[in-house]
């Protein structure tokens, strides 16, 4: 199933957030958009706007305000993704090449910050300043689960629950955000925004969950990027937390941690797919997929809602 | 003169700038405080926000609203800072250690990012969608001001008008912004927003020229940074563009961007410093500085217009 048939009512009005974000890579100064070229290329699943026109769909659906509010959340996750290219000098995301790779680091942090610009200017077009407020609050909480997880990086102290607070604030915030977004916008009563806000949360830890394990038990021709390769650069995520849990004073995540050697990470990864590890992290996705589900149960039973289910659902169930 | 006797009227106000900016930096995780620290531990001028402040006194003069505007502008330009150290890998700036020399450039970019996200949330709190939106604009304008600046690095078919329009990009548009945004939250009538905003477009045009006069002409101590930094990271600014339009065939300039020696820097640092261009370039700066105070004129006569004058006649001075 492709991920565009999931998005139901709204599969047709997410080429209005792609023609928006075409049009800024439509920029006259000609290296400025090639490197746009690069990062807002496609490829993408548009899985935060298609969440954003979702929830604006319980009440005023306006496509007017929704449009700018799904490419600005688009456009703060790219932004951050290009931000991250620098940190963790990859040389592919989503099997292209970064911008990193092409260009100094010092104009991958520019073509982020242009980005970041263009995020503010759409959703200032929303004309809510409560939107613009929660898109402010979720850049700062995503600033700060960014420099969390670099700071942690290569720590082996961390626990589960650093884990779960990381990436609350790297991830989870931004689909709360988009789903929030879309009911304000939509003038949903405070009930329904709180019941979307929550199911955005709760399907943004169980796809980062699901993430951190496609990352251990993909394909590399799949996942456009090498098996491990969180655990490679100093990353802990849930599958090798739960096998440092599993073997307290000697695993090979400590030992990769102490001397990182391309063995001791082929171990760690044969380790994190043979002893179960995978389908226990799968628990803790499901649970939070369930949460997210649950968090519906105060809206009217409509399409629309059955989408946001289907969603939740396939998030666990997608390969890449 | 000390630069805040210069801000008259605004002086003691910008003491509630400074306990907010330090409000910021006091995070309950250690490693973010420390960074904070580094860059918001004071020293600045504090000039973009004092002309804030200055320019909300032409009508309703709203503190409440005007502090968190002139927090916002110093946030964002201090985010700038922060991402142009990762640039040029800068080891000292206003004379102290950047964040970039003590951290890791991946954790530089998101302390930038983190303080973008503040600048945003200050800025919310105008309450005023046209000074997000003015904000927004900005933020793209000097987005783009830097990946020029960046990418025209060490280019010498650079001409002076290019330069104008760069340093119109990366300092002018926030000077602009801080003045505009200082009217619109007082209410100013449309022709007094207008004059405020043509003011810091053109205090900040003379601002960095003799910024860029005085890479070359002040003392390393003075400055905190080596003489000629410009020049020895590839950007041309006017001095050096003067001196290669005066020697177009033959010029230490073309010779440095093509083999960089310390002796040629020295040789082109030599030159500016002795055939009269630091004066031809303080010409410019004098004509924009005019130009900021024949802006004033639809305002009317007061003592705050008075120490906008008296501070667009200081940037001319200033050693440092």
């Amino acid at each position: 199933m492709k991920t565009r048939d999931l998005f139901g009512a709204v599969q047709g009005d997410l080429g209005r957030v792609e023609a928006l974000l075409d049009s800024i890579k439509d920029v006259d100064y000609g290296p400025l958009a090639e490197m746009l070229g690069m990062v807002l290329g496609g490829g993408g699943k548009l899985l935060r706007p298609g969440l954003a026109l979702l929830s604006g769909r319980f009440a005023k659906y306006n496509l007017d305000l929704l449009v700018p509010l799904a490419a600005s959340v688009e456009l703060l996750h790219t932004a951050t993704l290009v931000h991250d290219d620098v940190i963790d000098a990859a040389d592919t995301r989503r099997g292209r090449p970064t911008v990193n790779s092409a260009y100094e680091n010092s104009t991958t942090v520019m073509v982020g910050d242009y980005l970041f610009a263009h995020a503010a200017d759409q959703v200032v077009k929303t004309d809510s300043l409560r939107v613009v407020r929660l898109f402010s609050e979720t850049l700062m909480t995503l600033a700060t689960g960014e420099i969390r997880q670099d700071l942690a990086a290569y720590d082996s102290r961390q626990t589960i629950r650093d884990y779960l607070q990381r990436i609350g604030g790297k991830t989870a915030s931004l689909f709360s955000c988009a789903c929030e977004g879309g009911a304000v916008i939509s003038e949903a009563p405070e009930g329904s925004i709180a019941a979307l806000r929550d199911y955005g949360y709760n399907f943004g830890m169980a796809f980062q969950v699901v993430d951190d394990i496609l990352d251990f038990t993909g394909e590399e021709a799949e996942m456009g990027k090498p098996v491990g390769s969180d655990l490679m650069q100093g990353t802990l995520t849930l599958p090798s937390l739960l096998l440092v849990e599993k073997h307290p004073t000697d695993n090979p995540v400590q030992d990769y941690f102490t001397r990182p050697r391309p063995e001791t990470l082929d171990t760690a990864i044969k380790m994190i797919r043979s002893e179960g590890i995978a389908q226990e992290s799968y628990e803790m996705a499901r649970d939070f997929s369930r949460r997210a589900c649950d968090a519906l149960a105060p809206l009217p039973d409509s399409a629309d809602r059955q989408t946001l289910i289907d969603l939740a659902e396939w998030s666990l169930e997608r390969r890449s």
